[in-house]
């Protein structure tokens, strides 16, 4: 096994020679051409400005462009590059929309780039079965558009920051493990991915579940659906993914709400979800957020801890859902309570949250924004929140808070000024620090984000030594010369 | 690696030796001695008949025993008894409650049965967070039981055949990947386990999601929790796990309704799901079934294809989701609708599924049941259950229909003389046939009960070639020596 992690010289091109030479002629013309052979010439590039391009997502990691960027048209294509790169030992970074957050397209090592948007078809729509298949290209917008005329959508990782506009692929999505603000109602990426076609470095063709496979449930073997959801590009390329849908709710109504602390919040959600409210959304902002969401976008809204909610159902239902809701919120202590069931209304009410990222951005104008993203057990919400804010005060940051509080996970949006190398150190140190408090309190440093480039130690001591040998021994095990997405997760 | 493959010959005891040995002196004195030296004298057993009672479990496949029987007491004592046998290569068989249907206990190579049930302490519960910590010896009912003040319950595989009374622990639920009426509203195991603690066959202790951790989401690295749900023993050993725990729900209202056709029973299932009902359970039984059902409880009900509803809510809530579902139900050429309240009145409107495997078991006293296990997309189960009920005429065979029709699940109850082998074979030429049609309509071989020892050539066929491979690639990383219950799903 260790001959096979070790640099290989066969075959067209050298590894050795590929670290040595300098970036533009990495690859060398031969490579290039070989790739051209695959997809067609307009659709390879070894262009600085397309490599620079690919070589960074929206996160604050340095940009490390590919050696060449290509765009598959199919999945014979993929199958054919990924055999090729490996043979040859050039790295593969598979390649969506680049709005991951952890720098997960970061070419470390260079290597090729596979931009999978120019497969972008819906393949199958069963809506009996509330199943869908889609190619990498599709996003989460253009699915739920295609779905609007038939009662069906898929509810995963809406409105999560940094951009509310930002709109990823949904097998982008399942490399993440991504979720959003919906997740408390409808699961995570983990749980409505029901098949995935991925092609592992050799270039051979994985359907997770069996070719075609589109059941709600299975207990047939090893969950490899699973295993690859959240494995973010480092164990093969996912060229398709079945994805559960569900139905529109019939109605929709927003609300939102004030506390006088961070506990009252919490508590009311911990009750929420006691009294089996099934509520579709709920999210915590934090006063500072608040009071930035009011400057930004000329609102009105009460300086103070509080709660977006959103609620799916009949209008019975729903009516219901809202006056329990409202109940326990008095109960601990919450007030300012203002509901909105039209579209447009409700619009207008969550627009805090809506512009929340930009509101955050705006406090420190030219800064950038960088988001934290732990999950603790939602007990432990209001200390590690506390706890927070008194370290954003000790390390001398502008950070705001907001957090899907259902799930436990939040997010604090850091502002740094990207001129200020020593500000940036101090954000790093801080969103390290935080991780290893959510990990003190039996949380995740990552609830939705991935691990990607930088959060590679805290991982190590979230999962314990055993638990890092056997990812690692998963990793040799499907991609033993460690050409998939290299330097990421592990 | 390939060396390790090998029957090693080296320590304590032989491999060659222990195969070619009488069953009762194949383990040697020296290493049943060095079991004692691990648990205690009392807990170790080489009786033929406790070595009998844990060579089966509540399926057909013949009993195979181990060569010894031990009941560990801690994880500590999991971990020294894993690395014994495994470098001793003796093969190592978890057992729970024996309850499973898939011969996952056998020991088809001798080896050591490792009986957990000794370890049935409720660890840790935070119901603020919606988690329990349960060790292996804990069941469905002995958890819900303790809950039953705190106003939680863990929901997943209720009443599901063989036998409505079986109390199988969660933790073998969780290696079965089990589920149950419930899931259609409450998701399965492989949604609800939040972590697990596992001895690998090394005798390291693994925590799937990091020591002590119970989050709710995560996107942290490999889902290794999702990898050990389902893997049916052949991975590790689960020595407690973390669920995910549910309120109960503040009202129950059951109802039953009869239809002229399996269509539709499947059209109105299809419908409410549609309409965003949230169904808690939606069982489908056949007229078959039925019929078997008031013969064997005095029953009066209607003999045709039959759905067995439950709607868990607010009062409120319930009253229109009744009102809803009838709508569609009558829409759908439904009738016979019946409701009840009052957990007596529910119990004796549900008696017939209740009943349904003692009720199949009755039409041919003296034979036993068999359970198959298909699952496929909602749309394709009118048409597998017409051909299911073709089959069973040209197989000569009597058999009931009952399913998780919400999941497209579904449960065909053979009777078999045990005395007849003829009979045996065509019970299980039948099977594998179901199985296929499954396979063919897009579905598994298996939604609840898992591969175990007869559905290996079918999960082939479901997985495909590349599928098997990445699957034996996994064992052969986790379980190099092939002994964590060998001959289990692969």
């Amino acid at each position: 096994m260790a001959s096979l992690l070790r640099p290989a010289t066969w075959g067209l091109f050298s590894w050795r020679g590929y670290c040595s030479r300098g970036t533009q002629g990495r690859l060398g013309a031969g490579f290039v051409e070989a790739l051209k052979a695959v997809v067609g010439s307009p659709h390879v590039s070894t262009a600085a400005v397309v490599r620079e391009q690919h070589g960074h997502d929206e996160s604050m990691h340095r940009c490390q462009p590919p050696d060449a960027v290509v765009w598959p048209q199919d999945v014979e294509q993929v199958g054919r590059l990924a055999a090729l790169c490996y043979g040859q030992g050039v790295p593969i970074i598979p390649f969506g929309t680049g709005t991951g957050l952890e720098g997960g397209v970061c070419a470390v090592q260079g290597g090729v780039c596979i931009n999978l948007t120019h497969m972008d078809r819906i393949l199958e729509l069963n809506p009996e079965d509330f199943s869908v298949v889609v190619e990498p290209g599709v996003t989460r917008k253009a699915l739920n558009t295609h779905l609007r005329d038939r009662g069906l959508w898929f509810p995963v990782a809406a409105l999560c920051p940094p951009d509310p506009g930002a709109d990823a692929s949904l097998c982008g999505m399942a490399a993440t493990g991504a979720s959003g603000t919906n997740s408390v109602r409808y699961g995570t990426m983990r749980d409505n991915v029901l098949n995935l076609e991925v092609v592992l470095p050799s270039g051979q063709r994985l359907h997770t579940a069996g070719r075609g496979r589109r059941f709600r449930k299975s207990a047939a073997g090893y969950n490899l659906t699973g295993l690859f959801v959240g494995s973010e590009g480092t164990l093969g390329l996912i060229t398709a993914a079945t994805l559960r849908l569900h139905p529109v709710p019939e109605a929709t109504v927003a609300a939102t709400c004030a506390f006088p602390t961070v506990q009252a919040a919490v508590d009311s959600t911990v009750h929420i979800l006691q009294a089996a409210v099934p509520v579709a959304r709920i999210e915590f902002l934090d006063e500072v957020m608040m009071d930035a969401c009011n400057r930004h976008s000329k609102l009105n809204c009460c300086v103070a801890p509080t709660l977006f909610l959103e609620f799916h159902g009949s209008k019975q239902a729903l009516a219901e859902q809202v006056q329990r809701t409202e109940e326990i919120i008095r109960h601990n202590g919450g007030s300012h309570f203002s509901w909105a069931k039209e579209a447009e209304e409700r619009s207008r009410l969550w627009a805090a949250r809506h512009n929340a990222w930009y509101a955050s951005l705006a406090l420190r104008p030219g800064c950038k924004g960088y988001s934290t993203d732990v999950c603790v057990p939602i007990s432990r919400l209001p200390e590690i929140l506390v706890q927070t804010k008194e370290d954003l005060e000790a390390w001398r940051l502008t950070g705001t808070i907001v957090g899907h509080v259902g799930d436990g996970n939040f997010h604090c949006i850091l502002l740094v000024d990207p001129e200020d190398p020593e500000e940036l150190l101090r954000v790093q140190a801080f969103a390290e620090q935080l991780g290893r408090r959510a990990l003190a309190l039996h949380g995740t440093c990552t609830g939705e984000h991935g691990i990607g480039l930088g959060k590679r130690q805290l991982l190590l001591e979230e999962v314990g030594a055993v638990g890092m040998q056997t990812m690692r021994q998963l990793k040799a095990t499907l991609d033993p010369r460690g050409l998939m997405n290299p330097g990421k997760v592990l």
